[in-house]
């Protein structure tokens, strides 16, 4: 994985009005525009780093869980494991601490235009959320349509309803238009997730 | 890794008035007392699910960060992690949400009898608890003293300020006594370290 330095511009080469508004160029076609081709994982642990250091908010994304069966002990060298197997997780990927709020979230990209798989939820997922808002969580998700360049930050109570529904396979991108905060990308940091949520606390 | 079914009884074999009065027995050396032989970790993970369950309180040990280096695939069997490093983590290995409170706790076991070395406590571990106390967590140890069969829920600010402290190697079993609340172990949850919260919160 490439290693992006928090708020380096080595790699910008837009200019300021960009910056600025960011949306306005996303039919240009010949501007390499993917946050510096960042994923979403990648955007959303960059802005958790500057949050973080800006003593904003503490969120970290959960190790992969993994079963460890063999390790071996060099002499002189690290522990190396040798054989271990992918664990089924039991939560959401990132969670942490917002000025005394719990926030809970599932981030997940599509390449679609028009709407997003409800199957890209899997189940332990929603009954992580379903818990978390019962103990009165904060708890939404991240959903970036990569092809269209847009982020909405969605309340998992939307998100868990539209799972739940017999019959829904997706949710449509204006039924996602209609229930998030849409943010966008820019630096420092890469995605301000936490504006959507300041949002969501006010109501 | 043994697998204990929540509040099993299978391995108890005390009588009802020792469930009553757990702490009268610590000096009978013939009766094994060690909570079903389960250290630390099992009985807070025990605690966990058991409030899971019962929609107490969502909280789940963090997994093992590991960085995986070479993955097999065979043919018609799961993939298998052939090369892998442990790294360092960055948090502390437990949080949650309780109550719309966010919770942020390292476990420790000591077979001390009259002191705790703060230098089990791991520098990642006191700036992460700096860092959810700004933010407003609850953020707290849980330490058990093997031998003596205590447990103490000790709020972080007092185990910062301890760890900060030049030359200071250890807490004492007093200061901890003047500043925790002592818990002890039982069924359903086997560490009901919640009560202890409550009564931070309730301060």
């Amino acid at each position: 994985m490439v290693k992006y330095p928090t708020g380096s511009l080595t790699h910008y080469t837009k200019d300021q009005t960009d910056l600025l508004h960011p949306r306005k160029q996303k039919h240009r076609k010949d501007v390499v525009f993917s946050d510096r081709g960042m994923n979403l994982e990648q955007q959303i642990n960059e802005s958790n780093k500057y949050y973080l250091l800006e003593d904003i908010a503490v969120v970290h994304k959960k190790p992969t869980p993994v079963q460890i069966v063999k390790v071996d002990y060099p002499k002189r060298s690290r522990a190396v494991i040798k054989e271990a197997y992918f664990r089924q997780a039991s939560t959401t990927d990132y969670n942490g601490v917002y000025q005394g709020k719990y926030l809970d979230f599932e981030a997940k990209e599509t390449r679609n235009k028009r709407s997003f798989p409800l199957k890209n939820f899997h189940e332990h997922q929603i009954i992580h959320l379903e818990r978390c808002l019962k103990q009165k969580g904060i708890c939404f998700t991240i959903i970036r349509f990569v092809t269209l360049n847009r982020y909405f930050v969605t309340p998992a109570s939307f998100v868990i309803e539209a799972w739940r529904t017999p019959h829904k396979s997706s949710m449509t991108l204006q039924e996602l238009i209609d229930n998030s905060v849409e943010i966008e990308s820019g630096f420092q940091p890469t995605l301000p997730y936490l504006d959507a949520i300041d949002n969501f606390i006010d109501r």
